[in-house]
Parts: structure tokens; C-alpha cells; sequence
């Protein structure tokens, strides 16, 4: 017979299996995400509709990470009854696995372009910006889940400060694109393509802006949301768990 | 001295009264930010640069909101351990939260672009649409809250159902302002914004199909994400809890 203290013991061992199991999942599934924006963007530049499609196939793999870690996160809500930083950890599992899922949607829609444009076969304006801003958007996905995966709050601040970058460089953009519609109406509709990939882009972005929050609050304790860049570093630098 | 038996009732009297605020306070968000959608759009249609800021403005009030209401969740979640459909109510809260802040978000865009084009002075195209669209989109956050009010899965299957008539009269607007703008192409910029507005109008729709899917998974116990509208109706019609 097992004592009281072992059995004890034996929970709280199987308690963090179960948490370091639900944080696996989302990594994996960070993991997959960051992969389809990429090929994505590819897909594109490339004009490879065959990857283009492979993205779209890929989409409901990702539905289906979501629906189980959320599953898994209310089961272990159910049964072990977290608190403090067990608690938050799985809150913010909970929170950016929207995110990811998000992520993976805007993937979805940029493959969905790429098909079209694949089929229009000219050379198209505007897709320097979308190799450039996909480069960045993609590295703000992969450090936001780097950030997870290492308690990071620290290079979790420095994606969400990032995100400004990415926005000024995707309105710029956009400026250049519409300038290029007004000198050739017959583009419009083409390039209009292209400004939705940008838009995608830059909803990215933000997602991984979202769950780099998350990451601060899981590490620090505070909820950075809507702070502003200035306040959240100060809640960075100072608050220490 | 109390009995063990009124202490436990007590408790969870007052439990009850904890999970019945924090509802009051979701409803309340989402009153407020249904409010700003019609403002929003009212203030596009009727070119009010006062409404518009005024939006914009709220906009700060519906963040604390989502920050608060995370709070009561979270503080529920470690104190009271809440299981079964105390469980899904509080997890259908924490999720549909995060859309109700994003269609602020989004109505504040709307805002700007209504002070912008208030500027232009113009009369623009596709303002018939706004109009249009806006109606639908804000009455589906209207129902979307109804069925959260009352348990309501049958209305909030329809409201889910409704998202499909706005993509599809989205589309069209679309369509149409694409082929103005070839026509004119002096209106491009102006016209862009039109469309801006439209798609902030579409993920508002979005937005609300999402609360509508938290409704069936908590009156139901079914997460219906992802399953396709004949699933979804499948499960809202089967499925007794």
C-alpha cells in the first residue's frame, strides 16, 4: 500500500505531466501555424498553387489542435482545480490557441489569393513588401511561441514592440499599392488581391502581438493588455514573479 | 453558531450570485458595444465627426470592461473551482469576452474612417451598403446577446445561420465597388475606405457568429466550432442537456 504522502506526491506528478503535456500541444500547434504562414507567402511568391492548396488542406488540422487543447484545458480546469501560476498557465493556454487558430485562418486566406493570382499569371506589384512583411510577421509568431516555450517575458515585449514596425511598414505599403491602382485602373483588381494579403499579414502581427501578452501576464502576473508599449516594459522591468 | 448545512448554502448562494454578476457584466459590455457599432455607422452614414470621436472615445471604457470581466472569471476559476455548466459558463464568458472587445475594435475603425471621409466631403458610394450591412451585422451582436441572456440555442444557431447572408451581400458590395473604382479611378482612395468599412462590418459578423457558437456549447455542452452549419444544426437540435 502506497502512503497518504506518495499518493500525494503521485497527483502532483501527474498534475504537471498534464500541464507540461497541454503546453506541448500548443507549441506543436505554434509550430504548425508558423509553418502554414510561411508557406503561405511562398505559395505565393512563388506562384505554387500545388502549396497554395496544401495550406488550404492543412486548415482543418489546426481547427482540430484548437478544439483539443481547449478540451484539455477544461478538463484539467474540472478535475484539478489550478491556482496561481498553474491557473494562469492555463489561461493563457487558453487564450492563444485563439490566436494561433486566428493565425492559421489568415494563412488559409493568403493561399486562397495565391490560387487566384497563380491563375492570372502576371507579374504582380507590391510583392517585395508581402516576402518583407511576411518575413517579419512570421519571426513575430515564432518568437511569441520561443517566448512560451521559455517564460520569456522579455523577448515577448520585444514582439509586441515589433508589432509598430510591422504596422508602419504595412501602411506604407499600402500607400505605394494604391498609388500603383490610380496610375493603372485595370490593376485594381489584382493589386486589390495583394492588399488583402497585406491586411492578413498584418493581422498576423497582431495575433502574435496577442499572445506575447499572454506570455508577460503568464510570467509576470499582470495583464498588459491595452497598456501601451511604455507602460507594458515598465510592468516588464519591475514586476518580477 | 450556523449549521454546516445553511454555511454550505450560504456559500453557494453566494456563488450563484458571483456567476450571475459577471454575466450581468458581459450583457452590459455588450450592450455598450453594440451601441458602438449603430454609432459607428451612424456617424459614417450622417458624415458626424462628433459621434465618430465620441466612438472612438468609448472605445478605452469596453478595454477595462474585457480587462475586469477577465478578472471575475480568473477570481472565480482559483476560489471556486466550478465544474460542469458553472464550468462552460464561465469558460463561454472568458471566450466571447475577447470577440465583444474586438468588435469595439472594430467599430472604433469604422470611427476613423468616418472622420476621414467626413474630411472628403464627397457623396461616396457604397453607403447605401454600409448602411445595409452595418443593420445586419449589428442585429446579429444584438441576438448573439439575447441567446447568451437566455440560454437561447436555437436563436443563436440562427444568428450563426445569418453569417452567410452578410458574407454573400459583402461579396456583392464588394464586387460592385471594385468596378466603380475602375470606372473612376479618381475615387480610389475614397472608395477603399468605403471598403474598409465593409470588411470591418464583415468580421463584426464573425465576431458575433463566434459568441453565438459560445451560446450552443453552453446551453448544449457541444463545442460546434469548425463543424459546418447542417452539423451545427444537427447538434442544436439533438443535443438535450
Amino acid at each position: 500500500m502506497i502512503s497518504k504522502d506518495s499518493h500525494t506526491q503521485h497527483i502532483s506528478q501527474q498534475f504537471n505531466a498534464e500541464l507540461e503535456e497541454v503546453r506541448s500541444h500548443l507549441l506543436a500547434m505554434g509550430g504548425l501555424v508558423e509553418k502554414q504562414v510561411n508557406d503561405a507567402v511562398t505559395a505565393l511568391i512563388d506562384a505554387d498553387s500545388g502549396l497554395a492548396q496544401q495550406v488550404r488542406d492543412v486548415d482543418d488540422q489546426i481547427n482540430h489542435m484548437e478544439r483539443d487543447i481547449d478540451e484539455e484545458c477544461i478538463r484539467i480546469l474540472a478535475r484539478r482545480q489550478p491556482a496561481a501560476s498553474d491557473l494562469r498557465l492555463i489561461i493563457s493556454i487558453s487564450k492563444s490557441v485563439i490566436d494561433l487558430e486566428r493565425i492559421g485562418d489568415e494563412a488559409t486566406k493568403i493561399a486562397r489569393r495565391a490560387i487566384e493570382l497563380c491563375e492570372d499569371g502576371e507579374s504582380p506589384r507590391g510583392y517585395v513588401e508581402v516576402r518583407h512583411i511576411g518575413d517579419q510577421v512570421r519571426r513575430m509568431v515564432q518568437e511569441s511561441l520561443d517566448a512560451f516555450a521559455r517564460f520569456d517575458a522579455e523577448l515577448a515585449l520585444s514582439v509586441a514592440q515589433y508589432d509598430k514596425t510591422v504596422d508602419r511598414e504595412y501602411k506604407t505599403a499600402l500607400r505605394e499599392l494604391v498609388t500603383y491602382m490610380m496610375e493603372d485602373p485595370r490593376s485594381i483588381s489584382r493589386v486589390l488581391s495583394v492588399i488583402w494579403v497585406l491586411r492578413s499579414l498584418e493581422r498576423i502581427g497582431d495575433h502574435a502581438r496577442n499572445i506575447a501578452e499572454m506570455v508577460i501576464y503568464l510570467v509576470r502576473g499582470t495583464d498588459v493588455r491595452h497598456l501601451g508599449l511604455t507602460r507594458m516594459a515598465e510592468e516588464v522591468a519591475n514586476t518580477r514573479s
